[in-house]
């Protein structure tokens, strides 16, 4: 078969800081799919895009190319408005937890399609895989079956999704372009418009421990994603949300589902409540439903109700009990003071290190693993009193763990400045 | 075996506008060559050299790391002066084969290890290998015996030099890296300095018939190898040369040779032995012999001399008919008026198209074929004077060789501006 195109003419367009024309773009990633253009050529054309950018149509054309390379799913039979959410990873994120069920409480679906963790921001599943019996397996007439019933559904994204973007991703992974915010966007906004939902609140994090540091660098994401979502009749809406201290107090898998039912309980860590409260909001006002009484939904047990629906209908056994770790240590504070800093990527690799994330992709995750903070920034301790207790299930594990949170809090007499947990919204 | 550094750590420092360290500047090279590096990885490491640069230390370093992959020929036993010259590539550029022996024949040993001819340049093995009998392949122990006995020998470039050139060069020709300066200039040097020479004069073209078509990237590659080869331990002086109209009145292999010999026997067109006599003046320069009357060997008989013993020392015979072209074609001019202008790249092309170059590297060229000019810019033609004619072994090419050079050449009346053909001289 002939080509239309050749992929150096197209490399060397983006190479010399042009738009590259429509066709070409999509037939790039088609032939990229097909294996006719070569990993080597496709690495040349990610670090030039990294370099030199893409434009809002570009990125467009990019991202409507890997959704058109693998299957694109409908909810338009199911006679009610969908919306998801999709967090950029952070540490102690277990948000969509309590999130899901809460927004499907007032009629909606919320099917929220989602990934294992690697590396120090943990994955959805491997959270709920916790809850004994429950699984993250569902075929699309399962799926549809329960977004119809019980409105929230978390489970595996099938891997017919934007196949284009599962080869682009393991590529950009080892040549150093993961960074591009072109291809982090259309990577996410891909499989999320693949997937079909009517609307995305997308939450971008920025801090120690989010994938974006910068705060200015996730606003550009976040930018480029609505915009995006917006090109692609996915109303978008994103939170520009601060990762720098762990979320709640629970960092892992069974104890952040633990949190996660004390907020649907209506208790919870303020932190998480917020932010819970804040995307449910959100998600709600792109569902037609913008003055919701989400904190009610929390209060009065729908929220609680539509979780313990959601995890049956998986399987799962909301009523049984979770993991517990075998060995615990616990930091105790060596003066008394006030918090004045709990760094979260440092909180994140020694949790990772304790067994509760995955080096390589393969890996298991070990379910009891990680650490419950005690107390947080801003919170007063007293010496000897209790900081955070290391979860695991094997005490060799707390070694690694304690060289990594090495310097990565203080205590000390003036309270740490305030800051906002959400710092913008992004809207088209 | 476990690897001293990540590529993807080296990549980045490209990527971020770092200067990567010797030590892993060194290490990436070498995993590369050994297949550790991947090609996608070394695909995106080039694209970000291409776009952020490399600085001068980094361009010396990974041209030593390419040395060091394969042989490094030494020709200190030689009891004389050697000395080499590169040029970048053009149009009737048959500068070579009347150059190696006119410097030899001042007791230099110059040893010109060369390439062959893709695409529109030609190469000097290609046409030297016009003439009956003439090999290229000599080894080691033939090479060195031919420099001391002869002094002048123009061969094929052992593989064992430079393979991590070998191999990046190949990649760089399908990711769109090909025009990095870095890139270039290493690729260029390390094989002449793995090949021994003591010193070394560069003819760096610009213009459309050159591979640099911009004057000011072709300077800016002229100081980079003059650097690179004095940091280098070579003696390395660049002419920056013009190559916007064909380099005499041959275009192609049997023809070139036939304009050389031309050359060395006292004629030949005044741009050919314009370059001649300023490159051998450079090469004696740095061989010691700054006052070498060098025209004067080309009238006495002394270069002729050595052309044939060059030539009769690898196969050949001097004095062999060369092949001729069964067919040829021969443009006339329409109007009366001075030519003002022949534009190179076009006359390249249409000499590839008749049969003298390879569009792959496997193809083989034909000998006979290419084009004689008529009459160069500035000279006067009357209506149905010949211009120019097109040599074939085969009429049916002529029809796309024509093609190409539609609206390559014009007749007026004012004369073009002079131009110089030597722009400027590079030194250390």
């Amino acid at each position: 078969m002939s080509e239309a195109y050749d992929a150096v003419d197209v490399i060397r367009i983006k190479r010399d800081g042009g738009a590259v024309p429509e066709a070409e773009l999509r037939w790039m990633i088609d032939a990229y799919t097909r294996g006719y253009v070569a990993d080597a050529q496709m690495a040349a054309f990610a670090m030039a895009v990294l370099l030199n950018g893409m434009g809002r149509d570009e990125i467009r054309v990019m991202t409507d190319a890997m959704i058109a390379s693998g299957e694109r799913m409908s909810f338009a039979g199911l006679g009610k408005p969908t919306v998801d959410k999709h967090s950029t990873g952070g540490v102690g994120d277990k948000i969509t937890l309590p999130l899901a069920p809460l927004v499907a409480s007032f009629g909606v679906a919320v099917p929220q399609l989602s990934g294992r963790g690697l590396g120090h921001t943990g994955g959805t599943l491997d959270k709920l895989e916790s809850i004994p019996g429950w699984t993250a397996a569902l075929d699309n007439d399962e799926l549809f079956a329960q977004l119809a019933d019980v409105g929230a559904v978390i489970c595996a994204a099938g891997s017919g999704l934007a196949p284009a973007d599962k080869k682009l991703y393991a590529l950009r992974d080892v040549t150093g372009t993961v960074e591009a915010i072109p291809l982090i966007a259309s990577s996410i906004m891909s499989k999320k418009i693949a997937e079909g939902t009517g609307s995305l609140v997308l939450d971008v994090k920025f801090g120690s421990g989010a994938f974006m540091r910068d705060v200015d660098r996730a606003r550009e994401l976040a930018r480029t994603m609505v915009e995006l979502g917006t090109d692609s009749g996915v109303a978008t809406t994103a939170l520009l949300t601060d990762m720098n201290v762990p979320l709640g107090l629970a960092i892992g898998n069974a104890n952040e589902v633990r949190e996660s039912v004390e907020v649907l309980a209506g208790g919870g860590p303020s932190d998480v409540v917020e932010l819970t409260v804040a995307l449910a909001r959100e998600m709600l006002a792109l569902a037609g439903q913008p003055d919701a009484d989400v904190e009610a939904a929390l209060r009065d047990g729908r929220a609680m109700d539509s979780w313990r629906e959601m995890i049956r209908a998986q399987d799962g056994d909301p009523d049984a009990p979770l993991p517990q770790a075998r060995e615990t240590h616990t930091v105790t504070a060596s003066s008394s003071g006030i918090v004045t800093r709990m760094d979260a990527l440092p909180f994140g690799v020694a949790a990772w290190r304790l067994g509760a994330g995955r080096a390589r992709a393969q890996d298991p995750v070990v379910h009891a693993a990680g650490i419950d903070l005690h107390v947080k920034p801003g919170d007063r301790v007293e010496a000897g009193q209790p900081v955070f207790t290391l979860l695991a299930q094997d005490a060799s594990r707390f070694e690694r763990a304690l060289a990594a949170l090495e310097g990565s809090w203080d205590v000390g007499q003036d309270a740490p400045a305030p800051r906002s947990l959400v710092l913008e919204r992004i809207t088209a």
